[in-house]
C-alpha cells in the first residue's frame, strides 16, 4: 500500500484539512549513548538499571539521531511534512524564535489575554454551531465567548439565521440565560420570567422591565414612561456578523466590518471547508449529541495540543487504534504490516483519491485511512450511524477541515461528523464543545445511539483536557524555552499568532 | 378615588419616603409602527408573526408615542413625577449625561470600588440594625461592611449602644466571628475560645492571646510580658460613630468627624425618617425575623434597582398584587376600575392624609394605597401580625423612609415593618439583609408566624436578586449607554453619586 | 526545682532550639486602675459589672504594671529572655520600628509576596521531608512550593537523594501529579498515563509526548521527529540543590549558587540542628504519620505565631498540659507548686543537662521539662511509641531545632519527633505539614498507633490554624500598629525579614 499513498504538502493540508490529526509517524529509534546508566548503583540500584532498560522502547523505537532521514523514510508510509520545509532557517517573530515554545507570560498574563480575546472577536470567523439546532423560524440559542460576550443566534421569519448580542439596550440585562448560568434554584416561586439557553420564541422580552424585541432585533414594546425624546428605533439589539457554510453557523463579533469570509471557507486550494462539507453533505445532517468540556488552560495551549498528533501515541490509545498511522510509536515493521493489511482490507476504489472524490486534488495520504476492520471513528471500528447523505458505502477514510487556527474543526467519517469548537473564556479557561452530526434522516434509538456516536472523540477530548491542564510547568521558575517536534503544527499556529496578534 | 388622591412632588417624596417603591404607572400603548412584521416570512414565519402579535400587549398596553401625555394622564391616578421636571435640559456631571446609564467601568473596576467603599464608610450614616437585637447590657453583635470592616455593636452598662472595631489592638485578631465566617468544623475539640456573631458578654477576650476589653472598649487585661513602656490605656478598641433614631442603630465608620446626622433622619420636609418611625412606633417594636441575601452585583446596581418600580410589573407579581398602583403594565381602564374598588373598600378617613396622620404634609398618593382586600403587605392581603404600637385599625396604607441613597430603608405596614439594608462587600458583591419588625408585645406562634411576616418582601428581594445579578451585559462589547425611564429614581441617585463620590 | 533550672540566653536558644515553644511565663497581675467600671449602669448594668469582675483573672493573674520585674521574677522559674536585652533602644529597619507589628500591606500585597517567595526560594534552605519517605533507589515524591514550583525528590541508583523540577523540558508538563492535584475523576477510562505524587519508578515519562528521563534527570528517549539540531543532552530535567542532615532532606531552589548550608544546620553554638538530630537519632527513624494543614493566611503570620508561646495558655490547653511552663497564665503559686512536683517526679539525672546530654552547653531550662506524669508530648502523658534509637529511658524533656526562621522545625520527645514544615503557597495561603517520626524498628499496630503519636501536635496545629486565619483585622481601616510582647520571637523573625528580604 505504501506506493499508493503519495506525499503531500503538509503545510497545505494543515490549513485545509486540519493539522490537528496529522502525524508524521515514522520509526523511533534509541538515542545514541542513552544506555550508559551510571554504574555506581548499589545492588538495588543495579536492579533499577535493568528496569530502566526494560522500560525503554525496543531498539528501533526510541528517538533516532537523524530525524530528517527518519522523517524521509516515513513519508513513504505516512502523511508528513518535507523535512526541508520544516527546517528552514529559524525565523524570529516579535522576539520569539520560530520552533520554540512561547514565554510563559503568553499563557498567564491577563493583559495578554485581553488583547487575544479582542483580536479573535474582531478578526476571526468563529464556528458557532450547526444550523439544525434552530430549524424553525423563532428558534434560538445563546452562544458565549470570552469573558463577557453573549450572543443570541436565531432563525428569523424569513428563515435566515441572525445573531444579536444578548444585552438589553435599556439596562444591560441578559435577555436569555446561558446553560452554564442556570436560573436561581428558587425560580419556580419567583415571578421573574426569563428565556432559557435555547428554545422558540416570537419575541425576546427582557426579564427586568419587559422591553421587548422582535426577531429582527427591533425594540417593539417598552413600558410607558421613557423621556419624550426617546426613540425606540434607536434601541434595537446590537447585531453581529453571521454567515453559514455547509450547514454551519459562523460568526464574527467585530462592531465594524468583518474579515473576508470566502478566504476562510473557500480558499483556492482544495480540500477546503466548503469542499469537505459538500463531500460529506454536512448541510443535510442533524445534531445527534453535544458535549461541553470546560478546560482550565489558556486557549493557545488548547489549540497547540489540537494542532499536533505527536502526543497521540502516548496519550490517545483509542484514537490511534482507529487511526494507526497517527501513532508515531509504531515500529517501522509494524507500520509496514499495518499498511499491507489496510491495503488488503480497503476496497480498491478507495486506495486512491480519484475523480469519485469531491476532495480530489492529490493522492490519498495514509493519515486519512482507518485501521483494518474500522469503518468509522469508533471504539471498535463498527459503524455508529447510517451513512451520511453523500456516501453510498464505507470508504474507510476520514477527512477534516478547519476554520482559522482550528478554532473550529470538523472530523468527517462516512457515518458521522465530529464538530469541535474551541472558545476562549478567560486567561486560563477555554470551553471546548463537540457536536456530533449524523444523517438527518437517521432516527435516534432505531438507527443510532448517541453514546456510540460520541465515544471516540469524547474519550479523546477528555484525554486532551488532562494533558493540556497538566502543562503547569509554565508556572515554574524552571520553565525553559522548549523545542517543538517537526510535526507539531503549533509552530505554524504560533507563527501566525505572533505575527498577527502580538504584532498587531 | 382618583380625585381624592392628589399630585405630589415626586422628587420631594423620593428623598423622604423612599423612591424605591414609587411608580408612575399609567397606560402603556403600542408604539406606532411596530406592527410591520417583515412579510418575507415562510409559512411558519407567518405563524411566528401571528404569535408576535399575540405576545404583544393589548393595544392600550405598549409604549405610547407621547409619554409626557401618558404620564400626565396617569398622574391623576398615581404617584408620579411632573414630566417637565424630569425632562429638564440634560446635565453633564463628571462626563456622565444625566438620565443615561453609567459606563460599565463603574460596576467592574476595583479601584472605583475602593473609592466607593471609602466614601460610604466616611461620609454616610449606615443603617446597621434595630436596637431590639441587643436589649440588655452586654448584648452585642457583629456587623460587616466592605472588604474588611468588622464592627462590634453592643449595649454598655449604661444602656447605651456603642460600636467598636472588631480588631484586637495587639495582633489584629477578630475578637468575635461573623455569622458568615463560622468557627472551624473541628472547633469542639480545640481549646481556642472565640465569641460568636452575637450574644451577651461582660468582656471581649481575644482568642489569640487573651487580651481582654470591657464594654467601654478599654483594654483591661493582658498576659504579662509586654515592654515596660507599654501602656494599656493606649490600646483600647477603636470606636466608630453610633447614633440611634426610631429604634434603629445607625453608624458611620469615619475615623474623623462624622457627617451631620440630623439632615439625614430629620430633614425639614416631612415625612422623614423620624416622622415615619414615630408614626409607626418603630422604637417599640422587636425583630420577628431576619434574612441575608448575598447578591453578586455591584452595590450601585442593587441600589439602582431599589430606586425604581419600572420593573415591578414585569418582575414582582406578588408585590404589585398588594400594591396595584405600582404596576405600570395595567391598562388605564384597569387602573380606573381598581381605583374605584379601592375607594369603596378603604374606610373614608383613610382616603386623605389629614391631621390624623403623623405624616401629614400633603394629600395621600395612590402609591401608598394597598389593593382591595389587602390590610397589609402580605401575599393574600390578610394581616400577618398584631397592629403596630401606634395603630388602632388598618388604614390600608404603606409608608416608607430611607437613609442616604436608600442604603437603609423601611417599608411600614400597619402590622409590620420591613427593614432593608444594602451593604457593599466587594466590587461585585453586595449583602442585602431584611429585618422584619413587629409589635414588641406580639408573641411568636400565638400572634404571628415569621414566615408569613416575611413572605412578601422575601419573595420580592429574591426576584430583585435575580434581575440585578442578570445585568451581565455590562461585560459585553455590545453594551451601549442606555436611557432611564422618567420614573427610575436611579437617575437621581446616580446624579448624586457622580457629583459626590466620583467628583470628590 | 527552681534553683536547678538556670537562666538561659533567650536569643541564642531561639535560633538553635526553636523559639516557637519558648515562653517567659511569669505571674500575670491585674492592671492598676482597671477595676473602675463606669458607675452609671442601670440595674442590669450593675449586674454586668459584677460579671466583668468575675470574668477577670484573680488579682495575681492580670497584666502587672511592672513587666520587667515580673519577667525578672519569672526567669527564676522559666525559660525567658533578660528583659534588658529585649528592651534595647528601639531600632528602625526599613521604616519599621522593631517590636511593633508590620503594616498590613506586608500580608496582603501580591507584589510583596512575589518578592518574599523568590527570596525564600533563592536564599533559604527549605526542610522538605524525611529520607525514610524514599528508602529504595527509584523511590520519589513531589514537593510543591510557592505559586508554581514543583520538584521531584528521588533516590537515585547510587542511593543519593536528588531533586529535579517537575517540568518536562518539551512543553512544560508536570511529569508527576501532586497529591493536592489528583488525576481527573474519569482517569480510569482514559489512556493518559501519569505518575502520581509518590512511588517507585525507573524513569519519568511525560504523560503528554512520552519524553522519558532517567533518575539522573537525563532525557533518554523522545519520540522521533525533532529538528536535526535537537540534542537530547541539552534537555535534561532542571536540578535543584539538595542536602541531607539528620535524615532530613533539605533543598534550595536557587538556579545559581545555593546559600551556605553548614551555618544553618551546624552553627558554632549548640544545641543546633545537627546536635539535636544526633541526640535523638533522627536519621534512624521512620515516618509514622503525616498530615497537611492548608492555612489561609500569609506565611509570615504563620511563622509569627509559631515563634511565640504568648498565646499557648489561652489557645493550646493540651499543649500546656504537657508543657506547663509554657503557660503564662499560671499564677506564681501554681508555677512554684508545679516546679516542686516536677522536681520530685523527674529522676535526678535529668534535673540538669550534664555531660550525658549531647546537647550540653548550658543548664536545663524549665521550658524543656514536661509535666508531672508526662513521659512524652501526648494528651495523657503516656508514651506513644518505643523509645527513639538513642534513648534508654524517659528523660521527661523535649528539645527542638529549626531551619531558617523555623520554616522547618523538629519537636523531639523521647519516643517521637514531630517535624513541622511551613510552605508559602500564595499571598494568603500557606501549607503546614507535620510528619511524625518514630523509631524505625517500631511496628505500626504492635508498637504504636499513628493517631496517638499525632494527637498533641495535630490538635495544636489545628488551634494555630484557627487563630492565624482569624487575624483578619489586617483588612480593617481600624488596624493600627501593635506592640509585640517581649517573649514574642516574631520580633526577631521580623527584624531579620525586614533587613534581609525587604531591604534586599
Amino acid at each position: 500500500m505504501s506506493k499508493k499513498l503519495s506525499r503531500r504538502d503538509f503545510a497545505r493540508t494543515s490549513v485545509a484539512a486540519g493539522a490537528a490529526i496529522v502525524l508524521p509517524g515514522g520509526p523511533i529509534k534509541a538515542a545514541p549513548g542513552t544506555s550508559s546508566i551510571p554504574s555506581r548503583a548499589r545492588s538495588s540500584g543495579a536492579a533499577v538499571a535493568r528496569r530502566v532498560r526494560a522500560a525503554l522502547p525496543s531498539p528501533e523505537f526510541g528517538y533516532g539521531g537523524d530525524p530528517v532521514a527518519a522523517a524521509r523514510d516515513s513519508i513513504a508510509l505516512a502523511y508528513a511534512q518535507p523535512a526541508a520545509q520544516q527546517e528552514a532557517v529559524p525565523e524570529v517573530v516579535n522576539g520569539w524564535r520560530v520552533g520554540t515554545t512561547l514565554p510563559s507570560e503568553y499563557y498567564l498574563d491577563e493583559k495578554r489575554y485581553e488583547q487575544d480575546e479582542r483580536f479573535l472577536a474582531e478578526h476571526v470567523w468563529l464556528l458557532v454551531d450547526h444550523e439544525s439546532r434552530i430549524p424553525r423560524p423563532a428558534d434560538y440559542f445563546v452562544f458565549e465567548f470570552g469573558r463577557g460576550e453573549s450572543v443570541i443566534f436565531l432563525r428569523n421569519q424569513a428563515g435566515e439565521i441572525k445573531g444579536f448580542h444578548n444585552v438589553c439596550r435599556h439596562r444591560a440585562s441578559r435577555l436569555c440565560r446561558h446553560h452554564r448560568d442556570p436560573a436561581p434554584a428558587d425560580a419556580d416561586r419567583l415571578s421573574v420570567k426569563q428565556l432559557g439557553p435555547s428554545g422558540n420564541t416570537p419575541v425576546f422580552r427582557c426579564p427586568y422591565h419587559a422591553w421587548t424585541y422582535d426577531l429582527t432585533g427591533r425594540l417593539i414594546s417598552a413600558p410607558n414612561g421613557m423621556p419624550s425624546d426617546f426613540n425606540m428605533s434607536e434601541y434595537g439589539l446590537i447585531p453581529c456578523h453571521v454567515r453559514t457554510s455547509g450547514g454551519f453557523i459562523i460568526a464574527n463579533l467585530s462592531h465594524g466590518d468583518p474579515p473576508d469570509f470566502d478566504s476562510v471557507v473557500r480558499p483556492p486550494r482544495k480540500p477546503n471547508w466548503v469542499s469537505v462539507c459538500e463531500d460529506y453533505g454536512t448541510a443535510q445532517m442533524k445534531i445527534a449529541a453535544r458535549q461541553y468540556y470546560p478546560v482550565h488552560a489558556n486557549w493557545k495551549l488548547v489549540l497547540e495540543n489540537f494542532h499536533e498528533c505527536y502526543h497521540c501515541g502516548p496519550a490517545h490509545k483509542s484514537l490511534v487504534r482507529a487511526h494507526p498511522f497517527w501513532d508515531g510509536t509504531k515500529t517501522e515493521a509494524e507500520r509496514q504490516r499495518i499498511a499491507a493489511e489496510v491495503e488488503r482490507f480497503v476496497p480498491a476504489q478507495f486506495h486512491k483519491s480519484d475523480g469519485r472524490s469531491a476532495m480530489a486534488g492529490g493522492d490519498l495520504p495514509a493519515g486519512a485511512m482507518l485501521n483494518v476492520g474500522f469503518s468509522t471513528g469508533s471504539l471498535d471500528g463498527k459503524p455508529v450511524a447510517p451513512l451520511v447523505p453523500t456516501k453510498k458505502e464505507y470508504s474507510h477514510q476520514r477527512w477534516s477541515a478547519s476554520t482559522t487556527w482550528a478554532l473550529g474543526n470538523i472530523q468527517c467519517y462516512d457515518d458521522y461528523v465530529a464538530v469541535v469548537r474551541h472558545t476562549p473564556r478567560d486567561v486560563g479557561k477555554t470551553d471546548v464543545e463537540i457536536l456530533w452530526l449524523v444523517n438527518a434522516e437517521a432516527k435516534e434509538g432505531r438507527d443510532y445511539r448517541p453514546e456510540r456516536v460520541m465515544a471516540l472523540w469524547d474519550v479523546t477530548e477528555r484525554e486532551d483536557r488532562w494533558i493540556v491542564e497538566n502543562q503547569m510547568g509554565y508556572l515554574s521558575s524552571a520553565y525553559r524555552t522548549g523545542r517543538y517536534a517537526l510535526s507539531e503544527g503549533a509552530t505554524r499556529f504560533l507563527q501566525s499568532y505572533m505575527k498577527e496578534v502580538v504584532g498587531s
